[in-house]
């Protein structure tokens, strides 16, 4: 059953406090004017104050990070960890009454098989996978709304998903689509690597993913779900020297007799109305650091047309998006804590 | 005597709005939740959409730039312009009532000799100058409240003042100081010119400011007003390749017999209970961008010790000072917009 | 007839020696053993000496920037001028016998019809765009030795050429390509803009060139010339917060059976025994910069390949390729001066 | 005794090879007339190719790379590994007749006691402290040419070292001076950690050092060592988002009655004929990178001045001293190897 939420203020656990995307929710939590933060748990950082850890942060100083979730009295519980840790939590915690919002990849794959392929491990949670709704609002909020478990998308795919569902969903594009992601570093996590060592990043442009991304499985997958079909994708992630948000460069091919010339009016279309996503010119990333808003835009280019998706990879491509999904689990208002302003520089 | 504004939101408007201090100022009152847009205005860009030249708003997106303030009904006035510009405008805002935030230099310096040497051009307005509050409100926050006429202090002053005044002011340290500043490009301002260009800038950390600093006078002219004396502070400014952000290492000698060892304490008691003032460990950049934050930082270094203070320059160095100045003088909560968390990252 | 250097040190001019090409290109032969300067030309700082302008230069140091090319006695000019410039200076060089290599584009497109609908004006010197020779040595080496005039080839055209080449030739790839290109800032050149303005081009990914870069025509005509038809490019040009280099990630289509995993062995292949073409694993900028060398990589990418192809917009893709292509026209060795090491980081 | 090398090119073996001072040291070498490579050491990669590791150099690709340096037939041996390995290897190599240039800290104290208190574990080659030459040609240049053992200096070490010993031995400064350094991450070398993980260290300008950064003893025994006496030296160093290069502000006092206006001719008399000393305006970091020069300025800054010192840490301030240093003891001349330019951009 879980609280009953209606007189009191909903209460929030973060699972992976101190990870890049656990730090990022807690500062948008901080933000919230509808939730009280039930806990903040951190295995490597167990008895800290907040206020110590992130100093940058105008509330919770005073929280001390825990170890255990187990009784914990939330009504969502976000879980921010590396892929097999959210599936050994997350049944408890919906047994309890809790809802969900995994930040991480264990309930983005319908298919077991196909994450026991992916991940290389079998999944440990099956029976919950049926219910696990992936999260992207602007492409099905009623599931949203109804659910107990969301599987937050990952940041590629949100990226993706936004700019090419309503071309998809419109027939408008054929069935390859190359996908050129730019991202930056803060999406590979907080653990210290070479590829991520400051020296070696800053210099170049670093494309990776070979042979297939991680992401790419469930991009299939979720367009398939959201739209009966799924075009094939050649999707090739690149690290750039920044720290926060991704610039998606996308090719499609136009379908048959569509002039890639409709495309940005199909995006209007889909998006008129979302508070979150903004059809225009060329985007900036600083425009997107800190929110959960993504921006798309269509140009034409030689006789065909680019399409452009920028987001947070932090924001609308993670913590934000959770919010925006625990929003509409719990019948908040879906913008509520979330309408801060990005940054013009 | 201006709008009665008990009873009606009260209403800002900002010249200069499409520098980088009035974008800021437009990022920071779209989340302000007791102002109106009066006016922004801009020169070059009359007529043109907030929304199509700062998609990053979260609102103001249909308000239209206009070209001249003079018929404003506002209650405040921002002014981010270059030197020599405000001070031909204030004189009438003021005559009308309007209060005036300047966030350019022109009401910075108490002598207007000092101004024609610095600026190389008389002052316009030399009758309002007594009456302008330099202000950083944790310094004197009763002469804000009581201003009609506000002089914003430069983003180098603000960090530094807020570093030495408590010590200067306890006698702890000696009547020499150096301070070694590093401030990202933003703070050079929206102008193009070859010294911010991205492949000079980016490659390299650049001493500018011989022989003397404009910013070095006002830190004069405040520690004096503040204290009643003032050291002598040899200041070097630094561009480093960073868009936000200013840390100033900050070396005093100690005065007499003093422990540097005791000078964090000093900090500490000095701005305990601020809201927009943190004494602790070494400061991070991106916990101050966007914010009315300041850290400061006491470290122990060979026999002596070092004062570190980190601040965004367009924020408690720019715009978000100015609103916070701006909520003193209208009797607004201090903290009203401005309590947003930075950055983790 | 020029002046005969069989027993002499050859003499190089540069004229627009105070752009990024032209400090680069007086860099690059200020190491060359078999160069002598015979004149760095440039109106806006005729007058000053080369070691006030270009403290990093080992040599060169007390000579003189002239305002003038006309009397020089020089075996070969460099022109490195935006477009325009060089068909009017040109002919005369010609005339005089000094061998020509122009870095600018207005040699570049053999059909001076094109000219005028890229550039925008009519061409000024039609009579020497037969003869003129699209300087990839590794593509035509026998062209480039045998010509009076060079057109230099521009930065993204040099790495988007040599990557595509060997498998267009090979009938390897179908007739639609993608190329999206991540490049500094120095490749915009020296001149201040507010998109080159460090605080606008440091945080951010900016996509360009819409609705068609001005070297795709370059690369159209290219590939025609030198394997007798071309496949259709859709070009998407993005500078990224870094000074030199080029990533290009270029995306063809197989043609009929051709498996992609073939096209790393053509790449190899076509390039066995090339001293400034490596073909190998991912590449990294440093490794290219300051260096006449491309750095080519095929990898497997879901059912199909990217080809990755990074190099120094100024080196490869611009000043040692334009002494490369020097080497060879006055019978040196091709590899004069062009042999240092890149960096590891 | 060593071999005999009048009638060979001498042989140069680097040990730690794979961090970041040996791929410069194997990077300067390749470039390096006058010598062969005897060996290149890593524990870590042995057995891999050269032109594996590191792409980017133009000769030495088909070395292996070994694990022992034990039978090395060897002019000169660099040593390029952390703290307390060089003591260990350094006495056989110098019973063997071979040089050693140190690039670690091991021999640059001279108290062993000292050593102690700052690597926390005793001296295990006390016996060759006395003859070790703390090695800046410019600062004594005979007394390495004769030396069997060379301590290569540090980064901070020399860029502060060559600014201050004109002034301190012409008695023009006082005997306090504050040092606040700038540097690019690859100081900190090739492993790993939180401080330089990309999103991390991108973002800020991060000071460390406290209470006292391991390079201060170091400078003191120095200057000690080179002008008989030493000034106080509080020295504060910090990260800026760089990769390569140091950028030193040196505050001192002027002596008595110094005029500080003075000191730029100190410096110029001092480095006149050197070749790898420019005095002249303010330095820019990417002159400096890869090379072996040190630029210093003198900058009138309010009522005193300001000195900076920029160089590349991996170049003047470690490989390319190194080098020079190798060049000296071998009788080869000083420049060998070392003339390439700096990058104007």
């Amino acid at each position: 059953m879980g609280r009953p939420f209606t007189l009191l203020m909903p209460r929030a656990a973060v699972v992976g406090a101190t990870g890049y995307l656990g730090g990022e929710l807690l500062r948008v939590l901080s933000q919230h004017p509808d939730f009280e933060l039930a806990a903040a748990v951190s295995q490597s950082r167990a008895g800290e104050r907040l206020g110590d850890v992130y100093p940058n942060l105008s509330r919770f100083g005073d929280t001390t990070l825990t170890a255990s979730t187990d009784p914990v009295d939330a009504d969502v519980t976000f879980l921010a960890q590396p892929a097999g840790e959210a599936m050994k939590l997350a049944p408890s915690l919906l047994e309890r009454g809790i809802r969900v919002v995994d930040l991480g990849p264990d309930y983005r794959l319908p298919d077991p098989g196909e994450y026991l392929r992916v991940y290389g491990k079998p999944h440990a949670d099956p029976a919950h996978l049926p219910e696990a709704v992936y999260g992207i609002p602007e492409l099905d909020r009623a599931a949203v709304r109804s659910a107990r478990l969301v599987a937050n998308p990952g940041c590629y795919p949100t990226a993706t998903l936004l700019a090419l569902a309503p071309l998809w969903r419109a027939g408008a594009i054929g069935t390859s689509v190359v996908v050129d992601a730019k991202s930056g570093t803060s999406g590979a996590g907080a653990a210290p690597t070479s590829t991520t060592h400051h020296a070696e990043a800053s210099g170049t442009v670093w494309p990776y993913g070979s042979p297939e991304h991680r992401h790419v499985p469930e991009m299939r997958a979720a367009l398939s779900t959201l739209t009966g079909s799924s075009p094939s994708i050649l999707f090739v992630p690149h690290l750039v020297p920044l720290v926060r948000g991704i610039l998606c460069s996308i090719y499609p091919t136009p379908a048959g007799n569509v002039d890639p010339a409709g495309w940005a009016d199909l995006e209007r279309t889909a998006y008129e109305g979302e508070p979150f996503v903004r059809v225009g010119g060329v985007p900036r990333l600083p425009w997107a650091a800190g929110t959960n808003r993504c921006y798309l835009s269509v140009q034409p280019m030689g006789s065909g047309a680019v399409v452009f998706s920028a987001l947070d990879n932090l924001g609308k491509g993670g913590a934000t998006q959770a919010v925006q999904n625990a929003n509409l689990m719990l019948g908040l208002p879906e913008t509520a804590g979330l309408l801060q302003s990005g940054f013009g520089i």
